[in-house]
């Protein structure tokens, strides 16, 4: 049943990212013109299609590398790969939409990173950058000391998702500010919902589903890599190959009294902690 | 350490919230004309300032009444009604700044629910009402049985997190799609940065800090309410009276050996769980 849910939360989750991206496609070769990379309109149609691409559709299917029951057991190296190479990918189709739509503001004299939604997009640019390389120093390098890991790995997952979230937010105050832009003159006013409207929207729609489902997703414990020595009932159900692990460490309750005085490092009782070892 | 980060991250997001408040009065107060409700541009005006409290500032202050290290001990009911009457004050909110908007709209024939914005923003307030009613009915009326809570738990977690996000996209597409509307024939356009946009762009990256800030406080797993019986390190750190638990139920590491044959619940190894029991 767990095993289920995931799954078909996989096919759904890649059903949306293929619509999200093929929406946008459509959108800009149907109704903006289609196009091209001489400076003109048509070269920045390709910065909505490369940034929904890259910011948010193929980031979100590298972050959730690990949430592969088929990474959970033997040499994590290959995962933190691929997890490296789909990002990297991510990050070259983001840096292209990027290149898009300063060649066609600079092309035709308009300011660049002027509105929200640029200051927004820069920033999560710039976030995605930072993160990335010190993802690679600190995680795929063997440099680093597992404390460092386990310090910094919660903060690189929470970073992960919030630059997530700045994208979908981004991206759809891009949406709203290019019909904004398309539909000023036009016979059809934005306020009349005309069908290039509903069809952006519902893009902008899409997009906001898609991203909330890679942060359900990411989110789950149920479907998170197990600690080392420490798997959940759900997690027992995903595992893909039953039996191949021959020594388990499981935890067991213990009562214990606790003296009224204060809890020193000398009288503390033991708490429930798992070391995280291998990030 | 614990502690002292935990009141910091309060102390900064205490700051950051009026900031977002204080900042967008200060925009539609000084640039915008000020306030009123007769149907103008001024009724227009309550609904940033109504909508950035509501849905952002007020929401995620009541998110976070759990991570109050005093509301980890004794009865969780005075908490349960706080986090109750915060998130029904945020809706109120809310629900006044789209009554605003609705009735400048009317008043001068400009159709409604039209723009990507609002399509974003009033799902965000449906999923928050729906949020907000099955919240009162499963966790504070005494109905609900222990195994439904535990089951909704996550989901209403999770939600109460998207429900943040939504606004926040909501907000940077309604800052960034109002400036465009109040410089389109300005002397000085948008983008030219004018110190309005420079002050509008500013509050919509401080909503995107504070926002930020909550989802941090709201997901880092030693600022949790612990479960029943189990403490890590850090949340011994925050315990706000220290020897006042005389029975701690702490989990020991046992190791045990799997056999080869498929998991079966008969012979399946036990498992860590903590039962969520007093949601």
């Amino acid at each position: 049943m767990a095993s289920g849910w995931f799954y078909l939360s996989c096919l759904v989750l890649g059903s949306l990212g293929s619509m999200c991206i093929l929406f946008t496609v459509y959108w800009m070769q149907f109704w903006c013109g289609g196009f091209a990379w001489d400076g003109s309109t048509h070269t920045f149609n390709w910065h909505p299609v490369l940034t929904v691409a890259g910011m948010v559709v193929f980031y979100g299917a590298g972050s959730l590398v690990y949430r592969l029951p088929q990474s959970w057991l033997g040499p994590k190296l290959p995962w933190k790969l691929l997890h490296a190479a789909l990002h990297l990918m991510a990050f070259s189709l983001t840096v292209m939409g990027l290149v898009a739509v300063f060649k066609f503001h600079n092309h035709n004299h308009i300011a660049n990173l002027y509105s929200l939604h640029s200051w927004l997009g820069i920033t999560a640019v710039f976030l995605f950058a930072c993160q990335w390389f010190l993802g690679f120093a600190i995680f795929l390098l063997p440099w680093a000391s597992l404390w460092l890991r386990s310090l910094l790995k919660p903060i690189h997952v929470f970073f992960g998702a919030s630059i997530l979230s700045l994208s979908i937010a981004s991206v759809i105050s891009g949406i709203n500010e290019k019909l904004f832009f398309v539909l000023k003159n036009a016979t059809e006013p934005y306020s009349s919902l005309p069908s290039q409207a509903v069809f952006a929207n519902s893009t902008g729609m899409l997009v906001v589903a898609f991203g909330l489902l890679v942060l359900y997703i990411l989110l789950a414990s149920s479907w998170k890599r197990p600690e080392p020595g420490m798997l959940t009932d759900r997690q027992l159900l995903l595992q893909p190959r039953r039996g191949s692990l021959s020594l388990l460490v499981t935890y067991m309750p213990v009562t214990t009294s606790q003296p009224d005085e204060p809890c020193s490092p000398k009288n503390r009782p033991p708490v429930s902690r798992c070391p995280n070892s291998d990030e």
